[in-house]
């Protein structure tokens, strides 16, 4: 299968680098250029522009940061759309909004094409390691001839619908779930605080004696001991998922007064300058809003 | 050791039980007579006030609704405070507010008897199979002297300081934190409904890939299903753990602006007649703004 | 009429002085003495204790700080209750929670006397001026009774219904709804302030043009302006309204989710050592929180 | 000076009209035609594109719905960009994005033309009377050009800026208090109705006696008497309004916590099939959620 593979950052160069050694016949682009060096040998062959990429590709996988980067490698006159070719399959792997893949799908299907919305759980490790969880959404046939590029990529691939939003959906769903999680320790964390108990003893019996997710011990670990650089997943990155939640929940009529009052913590943070820090670094805004005291690398 | 136990409610009942069962000798007081008919055999002395049963105690354990039952215990003519020995020891082990926990210090200590906070995680089936756990706060001394009593009750005791309140200010911080899990499932549950997305699926993906918590596992299939009743610990207790955890914020000057939003949801259930469904329902709340339909059992 | 006046404080004191020239025969009871000594002449008889002056009192006003306040005054060996006659009147005047309303009403009428409850709206000049508003409820005989008490006091009196209650409802309603004002005011300058627009114009163009209230001039200038000291009406007694507002709406079951964000807000606010303001400065919280500079005064 | 008006809606036509009776030769473009018949005489020439419309401008008036008619007005082939006349300005009267108004004032500026925001405050009799409050933002020059068409349309205008941005972020913030005060209405409205008292009557106290605003007392009769059709502002529109104030703090790090609450309210309206009734009517979501009856009129 002729691949084209869009999007070399942390998490595209992980991915693609797993196709190489599968011996996919991999064509990328990035752009910002040089980035396919990175590549583990034969490496691939390096496209001048999407469209030049999608020329020839029968797949195509998208991994990029937003929807604007996607809609910039779609759309004008060096956009991957001018050189669809009939059967082709976009495959597109970023977390970008219900409402752009709606709108893409249709742009595919009246070339011929299928979109498919294949989002990811996982950081860049996870990646690396091909052990990133896959949500995908789409016509089913389109699916399953992905289903041998995807099980290079990921630990296992959950199908949940026809409609490729279905997969946006769950993937900014899940993400405001971990949102969630992270400010309701933040909060817990402030309060406790305040007592004169230590986060990390408040952390050992809520979650390895109650909730016992590897999440809340990450997370909450981070938290506690105030480590948000470097970041494993960027907060502007995580306010990104919040405004992508918000904006689904809109268009569904459905009020997300919990996704609401996370947004406007991650946006306050942003207001701080904590937009590279780890987004686990939300936390902070309940410490400084309760007059605690941050740690150095904060500015408050 | 003499043991005084007051409050034979599922959780008190199943607790006494197992002190009974461990060949301490107890004296029992409940509001309400007859449940001691509850208490595996030899069962218990069954004290007529609360005063009569402290004046023989070595150690009293109450475990009561809320801070009320716990005052109408203490206080009074028939009250334990009129009659508590000197050395004594009050193992406070229901949820009640830190500010009261801190109130009923200073009666004991002004007895020369002590009083320990210990609250619990765990619902009926846990206190019955001794798996609870505990997190006490108090004198180190009088917490030791206890722990052959806790040995009994739960699976493990957590000491977090040395001032009462601080015990109970983990348990109520705890609780936000699983109310925090349960509504943000309601409300992203609501969400992918919305777009066609069977809740299930979508707690299948979150926590079984991602979260992997057997809190979220149990809630979250209580949500999707919508099994509220009967409740494993009904929504009005969970309002008033709320209401402890934001009192207890602002009592330290704490602003807890989830904590609200959680408090909120739980009074608007309570105003559709939910208040006896499991806390779980409160997602239904999500639901119901959303303009979803929900099961039968709901009175929307 | 022989009139008792308990509470001597800013607004107490303006009340008092306008029975004083009234003519009225006033004892009065503060609980720090020699407050009387600032009453017109000819100044009035003071009481030893709040039992002492409800032993001769007709109608007791009280104007004090909170219910805790209230409850040392009226409870207790040395309190009015003790000594209260049949037939006598108490007419309470603070901001106290409908709760407490409701548990006095039935002391008195335990007792052959009358509780009637009537806050008002309106800071120390307008009790001053005798151009208070005063919202009243209680039995309607006994506010007839009060008339020529209240008509010296201020501007006019509404009866709202015959429970004492519903006036303190309606007075920490009232309260909510200029909080309301104000927070929306404050998040409205931050977000016009970062898009370098001068908040005094902004506020010049919805005040002056579209809203057109007092309320909202009076508060705007000084957020505005950032003029919160001295404070007419304290940011911490702010506070407590909002906590009676909630704990209203706790008991009969209304989610107030905005009350709920201003309480946060005002928290955030006592957090940073801000509770001797002006409640009018709870807006430098979303200035703050926008990441905006505020003026000396103010400690972020 | 030859003016061309873009958007016969019910303020477009109002305010058309004016300028029809004020001896300004127009050509006006509506998406839907015949809505020119509703001028006064002699009329207008009619356009058949808003490029065709501006071929011929000096002045070009847009009134539209919302960012979306305004793009489609302006761009693809037929749009009013195409046709531009160097030295034209367009004077953008509609509430749009801040964002949107940086864009266009941009492209304006490539073709040689000036883009002057200048939204409104005022409903359709306002329009009619020409009593609208208008708020303008772009180079001085240009506003003063215009000053003749805008004093036809208005009885005042208030600059608050240079950059065209300035003027959407000053209507937006003031829609949004103006939504707080409704919010603020509904929640207190819930409350006392439950303790047994009128709305009216409450209002009559609050704004009467304390805030005193036309606003106010205008919204707060709608929503004591519940009468929200016919619509004077459409509650999907006030939640367009909400977005853009969201949108506006969002790209400027400005935490809306009021305005997110609002925003969750209004789509909960949405989801309850209230998208066509007036803005205030979102008073109705607090009086459900309180378990409140809702009035005939309304679908719970």
């Amino acid at each position: 299968m002729r691949i084209g593979f869009i999007g070399l950052g942390n998490m595209g160069l992980a991915m693609a680098g797993n196709l190489v050694r599968a011996d996919h016949a991999l064509t990328v682009y990035n752009r910002t250029p040089g980035r396919a060096a990175g590549l583990p040998a034969p490496g691939a062959r390096v496209a001048d522009t999407p469209r030049d990429l999608a020329a020839d590709a029968e797949v195509i996988v998208t991994m990029l940061a937003d929807d604007e980067a996607l809609m910039a490698t779609m759309y004008g006159i060096d956009g991957a759309l001018a050189a669809l070719r009939p059967g082709a399959i976009h495959l597109s792997m970023s977390t970008v909004s219900p409402g752009l893949a709606e709108r893409l799908a249709a742009e595919h299907e009246t070339r011929g094409a299928t979109y498919v919305a294949a989002p990811v759980f996982g950081r860049p490790d996870a990646a690396q390691a091909a052990k990133l969880w896959i949500v995908a959404a789409g016509p089913a046939a389109a699916i399953e001839r992905c289903i041998p590029v995807l099980d290079v990529l990921g630990q296992g691939t959950i199908v949940v619908g026809t409609s490729p939003a279905q997969a946006n959906v769950v993937k900014v769903a899940g993400n405001f779930i971990l949102a969630s999680a992270i400010v309701s320790m933040g909060e817990a964390f402030a309060l406790v605080r305040k007592y004169g108990i230590e986060p990390g003893r408040f952390l050992e019996i809520i979650n390895e004696k109650v909730v016992r997710s590897p999440v809340y011990q990450n997370y909450g670990s981070l938290i506690a001991t105030e480590h948000f650089e470097p970041a494993g997943f960027k907060l502007r990155h995580g306010l990104k998922d919040l405004r992508l939640a918000l904006q689904a929940g809109d268009e569904a009529a459905v009020p997300l007064p919990l996704a609401s009052l996370l947004h406007d913590q991650f946006v306050s943070a942003m207001a701080r300058g904590w937009a590279d820090i780890d987004w686990s670094g939300v936390a902070r805004v309940s410490a400084v809003d309760a007059g605690l005291e941050v740690g150095d690398r904060a500015r408050a």
